[in-house]
Formats: C-alpha cells, structure tokens, sequence
C-alpha cells in the first residue's frame, strides 16, 4: 500500500487549512491513507481550528494509517515563527521549504512512494534564499532531476460524458523559449510524451484512455502550407504510439483540440509547448486541478492554487484540489508499487 | 451614413435565416440601416419562411434604408439551384461566392462602406473551382489585399465590469509557421497590431479601450531565461503606443492574460501568434462572436460560426452574431466615413 510524505505548505497560506479539511474527509474512507504529514505542530493545531475539524498530530517518523483519532505528524518547529497569516514572507516560505524538503527526503530514503504538498508560495521561498525557481525547481534539486515537468490535471469539463472524471494535459517541451520549440520537438519526444501520458492517466484509473495530440502550426499545418512538423514529426509519433494499441488520434489543430476536449472526446491532451497547454488549461478550470511531476523517482501531485493569501483562516478556502491530490498520489503511487 | 452590401451567405447553411432574423430586428431600430442585400430573391423568400419573418425583397442596386416593408436586394438568381438545405454543395458554395464577389466589387466601386457576409462554406467554395483558401481570402483577392487577417470580437465574458460588452482579440501575426513567428515579430509590426487594435475598438465604441499585449515565451520569459523577445520586440512597442496615449500594458504571460481578460481586466487582447489567440477565443466563445477583417479598403465582417447544416431551415439557429456583425460593420464604417 501507497505512502504519503505530506508537506504541510507554506503556514501563512491556505495550505494547512484545506489540508486538514482534506484529511478530515479521507479519514472518513473504508480504505485508510498511509500518511505522515511534516510540518509544525502548532501551524497544525491552528489549522485544525480555523478548518473546524479535530484531527490531532501523533508523533511519528513514517507514514501510518490515517485514522479519525489522529494523523502521524513529523513534527518540526519552526525556528522563527514570524509570519502572520495571509501575508508573503521568507520565514513561512523557509519553514515551508525545509517541510518539503524532508518530505523529499523521505521519498529518496524509501520511507514514503509519493510527496504530496499543500500550496507554497514561490517568491516566499527565493526570498527565503533559496535558489531556486519555483517549488518543482526545489524538488528536482533535491531529488538531481534535470528533466523534469508537469503534467495538469483538472476535472474533465465534460463530466461523466468523457468516460473519464479527469482531463490530463501533458506538454512534448516545456520551459524553453517559443522560438526553441520547433527544433526540440522530435518524433522521439512526442512518442514519449505520449507514452507517458498514456501510463500516468491510465496509472489514475482512467482505463481506456482516449488521447488527442495537437499540432504545433495554426490549422495543423494547413496541409504543409504553414509549416511541415505535422506530418514530419507529430505523424509518425502518433503512428508508433497507435502501433503499440494506445487510442491516440492526431494532430489537431491546437484551436480546436481543446474544445473537442472540453465536450468529452478527449480525457487526454499531449500538447506541443508549454503556452499552447496553459493557455486552455487556466481557462478550463486550472485552479481546481492537480499538478503531477513529471521525471522524479516518486510520485509528486500538489493542487494547482496557490496560497490565496487573501481568504487565509476564514475556512472558505476549496479543499476540493487538495483532496484530489491526495487521491491521485495514492492512486499513481499503488500502481507504481504494484507494477 | 454607412452604406452596407450584405451577401446573404451560403443558400443551404443558416446564412439568409440568420440574416432574416437579424434584419427583422434592425429594422425595428429608430435609425434605419442603409443596406443592399446580394443573393437570389428565392432564396431569400425560403429564408423569411423558415425565420417567421416578413421582410420581402425590394429590386434595388444600391445600398438604401432598411424598413419594414421590405429591404433593399440585388436579385442574382443562381443558375444551377441544385442544393439541398443542410448539406454542403459545390452548386450553393459557387451561388454564394458569386453574392460576395458583387457585393465586394460594390465596395471596391464605391457603391458600399462595409461588405458583410452571412456564413459560408470553405469546402463548398473550394469545391466550386474557386483557387483560396477560405471565404476571406476569396475578398482578399477581388480586393488584391495581400497583407490581410481578422480580428475576432467576442461578447465580453465579464460583461458590464469589462466597460465595453465586447472582447476583441488582435494578432500580430497569424497564417505562418509556428516556427517563423519569432523571426517575423518585430516591434514596428506589434506596434502597429496595437495601434490598429486600439483604433478599432475605440471605432466601434470602447472609448477608452484597455489593451494587454500577451508574451511570446513561456512565463514571458521568465526574465529573459526563456527567451528574449520580450524585452527586444515586445516592451519598446508598448512603450511607443503608450506615449502615444494608448492604455496598454504587458507583456503579460500568454496563460494569464485571457483569465485576466476574461474577469474584465482588458477589453482588447493583442496576441503575439494565431493559436496563442485562437485557442483562448474559441474557449471563450468564437461561435457567438464576430470576425472583423484587417487590411481591407472597406469595412468586413461576418459571424465567426459556419452553415451549421445540422440545424438549417428548423429557425433554431442564434441570429445574434449576425445581428451584432451588421451593427459592428455599421459602427466602423460610420467611424471611418466621418474621418
């Protein structure tokens, strides 16, 4: 059975919060998570308050059985507690990260198959000092992966109509320049990425997964017309992906893919560059997704939302993405132990 | 007072039905349009039938005031009314071709400001022997326009919050490689995209229309990490335009701008590329849009949905974008016969 390393998330945002209401609803489940959150005991006993729910820290070093008495806490206090909540600062963004990083930890020891954090907030963690660029960035270093990515996740908008509750959105590159993008596209990549996507959505539980691949050209391409990649490139990838009897159609063209997808043709999408994926996915309801990392030796999902610092403690915070989360860690994790 | 030659569209798509709808409503308005609809009376007659609409054909050649008793029509009948309502035909794509050609030679003449056409069928078209591309670039060559686009002008997501009910979408380049975007965005060619934007929302009534200009790059850049065409090409032209008076700011990351746009932070968007536009547009709703043409020596707009043959003659079909493409046409054209 999958096990959790929890990180608490940045304590001056919504993170501990949705957490606990999160957990308060997953204690609830015949079939217990194998949990150990890491953060500070106290961040924890506050959110538990502002999330009106009692769910008690139990001292513990490993992940353990959720249970409606208590939750197995990794107790590390913060040095500094300064922050104040709803408010950017390095001190909540340093305690968050060294949560993280134990986390991490813990993942690379063999004591826990997934990291799953609450929200952190990216400029409390450089100001923090950390060199870094963003939460994933600090993962990868501790973790000396190179090649990494996210794949979002966010519930299908076509409901049950998509045969799937999720739509995935994978990307063929990610963090380059627009004008790099034609020349890292390979055949090899995209085959890859859609292998990958295949696997991951097909890992979550959607057991026939319908993959749409988008062109990279306006009108893919219209016929050779405006560019050549579709047919050079992208075919051959998707012949070979469809040879080894995964249901991948393609390419589309990237205006209409997502409509397509929104109606429930798709319950995947491999896109072709970081913007023609974002673009569509923060219009389709981002901030109620998942991110899942892409490349690490452990499974890594945290909400899409941020630290929405401005609701912080009202308790109206969505802990709808965290559960999600949660759910989809242990999922890809029991799948990739069984495997 | 703006003169408009409407073609009525594809004869076996909802083209003239939508039309019947839309002129019946303007026809109630205190300030009558001047109007010459192109097409065959037949037709014409079918359409007000299956609309429920009273508006006969008054023999006309020149554009006059629409009223109650009847409008303004330049009968051409077709020689060949072999169609069938609902299903795509060389025979009614070529009938409609022949509509706008007249109505497009009427502007190029003189006789006519603004040339609007109800739907029409690219395939039909094509397959009637015409050598283009689509519906545009069929004006484009009667016109000898080489440097043409659209602009799409959807109903504004955020509605009132957004001062102005419309959301008009630019690009600064559009029908070409993906991978030749980069070398052809020049500041000189995003200025003027910005320039053209702002003087056409500001025509068509945004008084003080409020622009943001996506990135090219992923997270703009991410500080010139990921490339630098932000601070090269992009940033001088805002600078330029914003001397120059014009409300506008960015370059804001592509994934962000349209969910800042769609909340009502900007009412008009200037992409960098065609799918960075389009995918966003067609989620937020292309179909009840319109698309106003750029480049041309007269005014030119159309409803950006197609013949929807699946429900054509039932008078089922949404006549607003029709409706809301005559009253633009009829705003430009004012505006640039005034100046």
């Amino acid at each position: 059975m999958a096990r959790l390393a929890v990180a608490i998330g940045d304590p001056a945002g919504v993170g501990p919060e949705v957490l606990a209401r999160a957990l308060e609803m997953a204690a609830q489940a015949a079939r217990p998570l194998k949990i150990l959150l890491v953060g500070d005991a106290g961040v924890w006993a506050e959110a538990q308050r502002i999330a009106h729910v009692e769910l008690p820290a139990t001292p513990a070093d490993h992940p353990g059985p959720l249970v409606r008495d208590g939750v197995p806490f990794l107790d590390l206090p913060s040095a500094e507690r300064s922050w104040t909540l709803g408010q950017m600062s390095p001190a909540a963004g340093r305690a968050a990260a060294q949560w993280l990083e134990r986390a991490v930890r813990l993942a690379l020891d063999g004591l826990a198959d997934a990291v799953v954090f609450a929200p952190l907030n990216k400029q409390a963690i450089i100001r923090a000092g950390y060199a870094v660029r963003d939460e994933y960035d600090l993962c990868a270093s501790l973790a000396r992966v190179e090649d990494h990515d996210e794949m979002n996740v966010i519930p299908h908008p076509a409901g049950d109509r998509a045969g799937s509750d999720l739509l995935w959105v994978a990307r063929a590159t990610s963090h380059v320049a627009l004008r790099d993008v034609p020349r890292l596209l390979t055949t090899e990549g995209v085959l890859r990425a859609i292998r990958l996507a295949h696997r991951t959505a097909a890992s979550a539980g959607a057991h026939s997964p319908r993959i749409g691949v988008a062109a990279l050209n306006p009108h893919a391409g219209e016929g050779g017309v405006w560019g050549d990649e579709e047919g050079r490139v992208i075919e051959p990838a998707i012949a070979a992906a469809a040879a080894e009897g995964i249901a991948v159609t393609g390419p589309h063209p990237a205006d209409h893919i997502f409509r397509r997808a929104r109606v429930g043709d798709f319950n995947v999408v491999v896109s072709m560059y970081h913007d023609q994926a974002q673009i569509a996915t923060k219009l389709l309801g981002f901030e109620r997704g998942v991110s899942v990392g892409v490349g690490y030796p452990f499974v890594l999902a945290t909400p899409s939302h941020g630290t929405a610092f401005d609701i912080v403690g009202k308790g109206i915070a969505d802990a709808g993405p965290m559960a999600q989360a949660l759910a989809l860690a242990n999922r890809l994790a029991d799948t990739r132990t069984a495997s």
